[in-house]
């Protein structure tokens, strides 16, 4: 508890250091200690992030109208379970098994091929990788909420988490073309949100709005305004994400097996901290001051907003860069929702601002802090992955629209989804 | 957060292994780091089972009507601060200070035993073996809700937890006369879960159905439909409980402190996250299919089923084989759900189903996959075990109830326990 | 799974230690290992408490009346950012800034200094100290609910993060006075718990009552019962916060290199346990006996009052000690909070007594169980700490009465914090 006794300890160790190992070069870590180690932080890392999937599920459910919150919570645990199986089934392979400098990977299943000199458990970087393959789907589902049939968006989940994401996550983590030509995103700034929010974005233009969303008049006016059923359930749902992004970001160091490791996650839990801090308070200064009434809502997405930004790159920035990051990370967030607003098009949750605007910002500001890095590259990888996967995504859901059909019935949709889809009522609250 | 990068990684380790360690026959963690490694395994994979008794308190919340909301609150917290001070009272020496082969312990305190050659903390293990007792119980809560007392409630969950599940406890995992007899069960399909689905059983034979329950007629059908109070409290419970599973099941592996526990460690995490999927998937196939609408509820407690399922065996499937072992503890869960209601069973969470019928099921599937273990002994545990459970709780529940009554009033059930009980209204929603 | 093959581990552990390590005379644990121990540790820990934050969110949105609940989800996630700002900007150099047995340290930010040798990461204590500053301010939210303006709370939360709570922290934790006058305080029943529950009953004093809380006629009526908005919501903020308590007494040890520091975070693993449960029973049986029916809010602060008692010495205690000590802090909140009621003081979710009251009797009662202590120091730290939080809060809180004020207006009380400072609606359920 005192800080003097952490001085003693320090002599201790540097004692213990002194006589035990005098020349011990570089790391004390034997192989199997730090294979463990290294599994450890993806286990730790990886749950916090399966967690993250609770936090959409209650962002999501929180922030539609109370008669389509029933197929959102749905959508958000059948959603896991198809990017789970998907990314066991073709995802991490099509990922991981690229060529070097290639562009796309082999269609077979995981298979485990864990030895200590390979570092860490393979079981354990499947587990990490799949929580972050579902985030970019749990992306997807809040901004098509309320109209949007729910087989039609488990089909698209199976399909952006089996191929999509996995494609563009091998052009880099794989060590694919994008991985060659220099691009860096720590932990997805693009690679997984702006790949959401891509998706996300594509679906919502095809899909059209909810009935009434940007009418004025008549059917259009009973329907409004389209009230957040829960703010708390929201709060839950941001509070689960940050906990969630200490993992997403710091168990993207990949390795905890050496002091440096330790230093460097550490670092980066700081930087995620502060850089979701950032992204609250910068959104609150901005409502308040712009617009007379400070706006919880975008408090709580303008977190999201800074997160998303810090996740190109959570490592080099200081303290102070990091709150910066975050915070216009949080004015994107604010804008872009009145930008979309102001477009028509109708982003039920504010996914596309927060994930797509915020991870475009992020991934384009790596070089201010990480001079290995250059614009040019950064531009690159924003480029084309998210050219990529919109374009990849419109023609998806245009084929379905096309086909089975993607949107809700008008008669369905102004009964609601909760007892359109699912018959099931989501708050039976009785005085 | 390149795959090459980590084939580099590879190769230093692989050197550093070869100079370092050129005869290092086993392993080369030392036994202190090992003793750290498994007791901080315990610690983490204990608070997250721990977490699920939030899990519980959220599904029950959520699943019961709005007046009997605040008095599932009180029984959850309860039951967990009884359970816990049973199990250092009477439990852990029950279970663990059983003779070899042996059916009852000792009726003494816990004490702490732990020294570096103990492999790990004795605290830990009690810490981490306490909240499975937990939870035990809390599967029983949500079966008798709304129309059982809140102080015999807790007598039983003191009673369950500080003699029935530490006796069935100990015939296994201290090494009692079922371990003797080559059962097998990793994680405790059976010894927690069954265990916690047959007490229920039992206790919902004795208390009988809600008012109106399975009636149609006058006063029956005023109180019909029971309608769950919060969907989202469900979804929030569930993905609770399966982020806790991940210790319920990656903690049973007992050990962290080789590379090959490490392994184990993260094969068990796959295994339990696919499993869940399954169950998930398989539901909303056969609700959608079956009965036309996809249940959100029959989805969130096939991911009960499907966990359930792959606890007594996580480590030995395939993943393929994790699928589709979860896939058929969410088929039992739909249909016997079906089952309790067509026998006038009310079982107002579906507990049974999930926790007994899939545990069975999961327990008796154990020797498709693991090749050490046989049917026979399988089918011994599951009978011995749930007819001794079940058959004990009847008789308490049947004292308790000819002696201090275990049901609330006609006219305190009709008010809601919520009003008779503790008092407190749940929801205090004003527009 | 079984204990007789934790029999035969240890075995092999034991003969591994012999053969190994012949004469390991201490710590068989090198000093990197150390170090990536101790700070995996502080990150774990460290996101445990950082959840806490959510506890309070949700403990205090459901606490409140519906009409005040978005406001309150706007504070604590603005709080939590402001004080993670603030701590790293100021707070944490003023605590550990200061000179031996001195007073205040310096106003400079935060910065690195990690080194093998220094035993952990310095950015994992930065984290681990910051989310114990933001606990602080977070027991504040809730007293003050409903009545007080945004920005001025967040004002004083900067001040209480930047400024207060760090010299106090300094005084013991930073090697400064308090600690050399002998005073101990492990995890922060007075530093963190009663420093936080003495800035509120300060605002609370101040602040004045809600409308007509005290009142029995007139427009008092019309606004009476304060009904809690949620009761499932405080019961998931608790079970929160009692997850997060293990990282806050738990990681209190700073140690995990050694198999003593294992032994010692599992002993207080379990203490932490205990004495949550000795309090949600206490209250439980206080309320039932004493009022008539078991009031669950009370059994939800009592588990609070339980923990706050334990955090000023979870190690030494005794299994039943712990579970004693907690249930003195479950009936303190149940008087504690009668007693804030007869004195017409507005405490609205019961803070004062939990975190103040239980907070003193836990600190004064360490040297039942420490013999290294004495109640003397104890009680200088105790009176010392909380005089110095009352009247510094007091004065900056009356100078923010008398400048930009503190208090909604009448009107915009009575229409409801949500309306009057975020216009955002919490609860949009329709039926």
């Amino acid at each position: 508890m005192f800080k003097f006794i952490k001085k003693l300890s320090l002599l201790t160790v540097g004692l213990s250091l002194w006589f035990i190992m005098p020349a011990a070069a570089e790391t004390t870590v034997s192989a199997e200690v730090g294979f463990i180690l290294n599994t450890f932080l993806f286990l730790v890392c990886g749950f916090l992030v399966m967690f993250m999937a609770a936090g959409f599920a209650m962002l999501e459910a929180g922030s539609v109208t109370s008669k389509s919150v029933s197929v959102i919570c749905a959508k958000n645990i059948g959603l896991f379970s198809i990017a789970g199986i998907m990314f066991w089934l073709f995802g991490y392979n099509l990922a991981y098994g690229i060529p070097e400098g290639g562009y796309i990977g082999k269609f077979i299943p995981w298979s485990d091929a864990s030895a200590v000199d390979t570092g860490y458990s393979d079981g354990s970087d499947w587990y990490f990788q799949m929580v972050f393959c579902a985030t970019t789907v749990s992306i997807v589902s809040g901004t098509l909420a309320e109209r949007i049939k729910l087989w039609p968006f488990f089909l698209f989940a199976a399909i952006l988490s089996g191929i999509i994401y996995p494609i563009v996550m091998g052009w880099q983590w794989g060590g694919g073309w994008l991985a060659t030509a220099g691009f860096s995103d720590f932990a997805g700034s693009t690679l997984v949100h702006s790949t959401g929010g891509a998706a996300a974005l594509a679906g919502a233009i095809l899909l059209g709005p909810r009935l009434g969303r940007f009418g004025s008049k008549g059917e259009a006016k009973a329907l409004k305004p389209y009230a957040a059923s829960s703010i708390p359930l929201v709060t839950v749902g941001i509070f689960i994400l940050w906990l969630g992004w200490f993992g997403f970001n710091g168990g993207s160091q990949l390795a905890m097996g050496t002091a440096d490791d330790a230093i460097a996650v550490s670092t980066i839990f700081m930087n995620t901290f502060l850089a979701g801090a950032g992204g609250v308070m910068a959104a609150a200064f901005v409502t308040r001051l712009g617009f007379g009434k400070t706006d919880v809502i975008q408090m709580l997405n303008g977190c999201i907003g800074g997160l998303v930004a810090i996740t190109a790159e959570p490592l080099m920035p200081s303290p102070i860069a990091a709150i910066l990051i975050g915070a216009v990370g949080g004015v994107i967030v604010v804008f872009g929702t009145k930008l979309l607003f102001s477009l028509k098009i109708d982003d039920v949750v504010g996914a596309v601002p927060a994930h797509l605007f915020a991870g475009i910002w992020g991934t384009l500001a790596v070089p201010i802090t990480n001079p290995d890095t250059n614009f040019g590259a950064q531009l690159l990888g924003v480029v084309s992955i998210n050219a990529f996967v919109f374009i990849v995504s419109l023609i998806v859901w245009a084929i379905m629209k096309n086909t089975i059909g993607i949107r809700l019935s008008k008669e369905g949709e102004l009964k609601g989804t909760d007892v359109t889809e699912t018959g099931v009522i989501a708050y039976a609250i009785r005085d």
